[in-house]
């Protein structure tokens, strides 16, 4: 089948038929950070928020890579398109690990249904927020079905990314032991479904029993309880079970109206994240560049002017109000 | 010895003093978020910029409570006051672990000359920073010479944090193995010192060479190569080593213009933290609240506007210029 040629005019009309080569020269222009692709972006949005977003968020070494592996292959079993957005904790350093991780998900790198796409860390301040829910939403409108937003869930940033996703694993090795405190409360919070991966290893028992514990600790009961369920993703032992658990809590936001509370949270936090970001565009390109940063930073280092007044004076020269402290 | 009555009036003397009860209540003010709060940070933000300020980030389990114990054990012998900020990395749910923590610190409890502060995450967008940045300025106004930050230095946001130390220790445990991906470029950019603690386990000369290889791929060669010590502090096996190696680096940074530079980027990006944290309240207290909130959410939530032209939208309320993209 001859392609049509895509130019400037066809790129949004392409793209929402799911033409693989408009996505990408999308995603290259946000990345670039072209002003074209706000345009593109608008004229996209009314065609997102149909894909089903799961997250899926563990350290290194969980064997989130492979997780994510199979249950790519579980969606295209069903037939459903499916995009992934892998955030790298940043970096050349990584370089190599994340492309292990790319490698290993190797089996579908020829299926045209599945389309895979890293993001490095960028910037604070609602960058990494940003950049992902603006990839997250070129796939939406290309047509996959199932979005899978894998992070090494680490930092707020990636907490904060995950709020995106509809239904969000949290991957744990048997015997957390000391790192119990790496399960932090955030990403507690986030967890609609724990999966004990390498569960043939000794100490699922006991990471159950602590998983547990930890869920006691809430302060009220909630609507939804995460189930906690052992995998052996290399073997694709316990996917079905978690594809059900999927399932389960797709159909529970469904009937509990949690669907609408999410959905209002996540552009929430999204709005967010776009008002940081922007801001701090406006502050780089105006007030704070060249000379006058260098100026306000020598005053700060010397102690001769303090910050919380050069705040207040960048908000006056900008008619912000200053707000209450 | 009877002590003055802590009063509003004299809050900033007893502090200027040292007198722990005025660095207590402005702190708690700080917590609270009172406006008097950010008054009286900048009458002492003069008399700031003295402490020495080291970070000592590493993973939950790497030991790095024993290790701020043994340097905390080291300044108090030099006759120094040190601070003590921890960063929690978050919530009730941590919380017996974080008390642990802070009770194996317990040799320093009835000791006058140390003074800890735990911090919990608060909120996005250089929440954390702020807070961490005001603690620290009132310890070091109080006279604390040695501040030491501990972090998990996980996230985008911790990584922030101790961009504000002046020496930084970055503890990993050996054996990195599948880890070594949560050496995370912007760690290995902060390390000025690695330690390797518990360094009595097998595998400490092949995370050496793994640390070495990673620094070997640096773009460009670094004025400073951090050493790479190991350790046992529950022994206290390499304190020594490590303490020369601070000073070292802190006698490094006085000759070669480093402590300029670190001080202007230190400031920099504590500039951009409070502009941020204000830029939310700002918001929070106006446009984003109530049922303008509601009503952008809605929208958003029915793709019938979409988020970059509600920002520009605010932005143009707020008559601040759009920038590009």
């Amino acid at each position: 089948m001859t392609q049509p040629k895509l130019t400037n005019d066809n790129i949004v009309s392409l793209l929402l038929q799911g033409d693989i080569r408009a996505g990408a020269r999308l995603m290259r222009w946000l990345e670039d950070d072209r002003p074209e692709a706000v345009e593109l972006l608008k004229q996209i949005f009314p065609r997102t928020g149909r894909a089903q977003l799961i997250g899926i968020t563990g350290n290194p070494g969980s064997g989130k890579s492979t997780l994510t592996d199979k249950l790519i292959a579980h969606y295209r079993k069903l037939g459903k398109k499916v995009g992934v957005v892998c955030i790298d904790p940043s970096s050349p350093f990584t370089g190599g690990a994340i492309l292990g991780d790319r490698i290993r998900m190797g089996s579908h790198a020829t299926d045209s249904g599945v389309f895979i796409r890293s993001l490095a860390t960028r910037g604070a301040h609602g960058g990494l927020s940003r950049a992902t829910y603006d990839v997250v939403n070129v796939l939406d409108a290309m047509g996959y079905e199932v979005v899978l937003i894998e992070t090494v869930g680490v930092g707020q940033d990636e907490i904060d990314i995950v709020r995106l996703a509809h239904t969000n694993l949290v991957v744990v090795i048997p015997g957390l032991g000391d790192d119990i405190q790496a399960i932090k409360a955030g990403i507690l919070e986030i967890a609609d479904i724990f999966v004990i991966n390498k569960a043939d290893r000794p100490g699922v028992e006991r990471t159950i029993t602590d998983l547990r514990y930890l869920q006691s600790l809430e302060p009220e009961p909630t609507p939804w309880t995460a189930p906690i369920l052992p995998t052996v993703a290399t073997h694709g032992d316990g996917i079905e079970a978690l594809t059900d658990a999927i399932l389960t809590h797709s159909q529970f936001l469904e009937t509990n109206d949690e669907r609408q509370k999410a959905a209002q949270r996540r552009q929430e936090h999204v709005l967010w994240a776009l008002l940081h970001d922007r801001f701090h565009k406006v502050l780089t390109q105006q007030m704070l560049r060249g000379e006058r940063l260098e100026h306000y930073l020598t005053d700060l280092v010397n102690r001769s002017v303090d910050p919380h007044t050069i705040v207040a004076e960048i908000f006056a020269a900008l008619n912000l109000p200053t707000g209450k402290s």
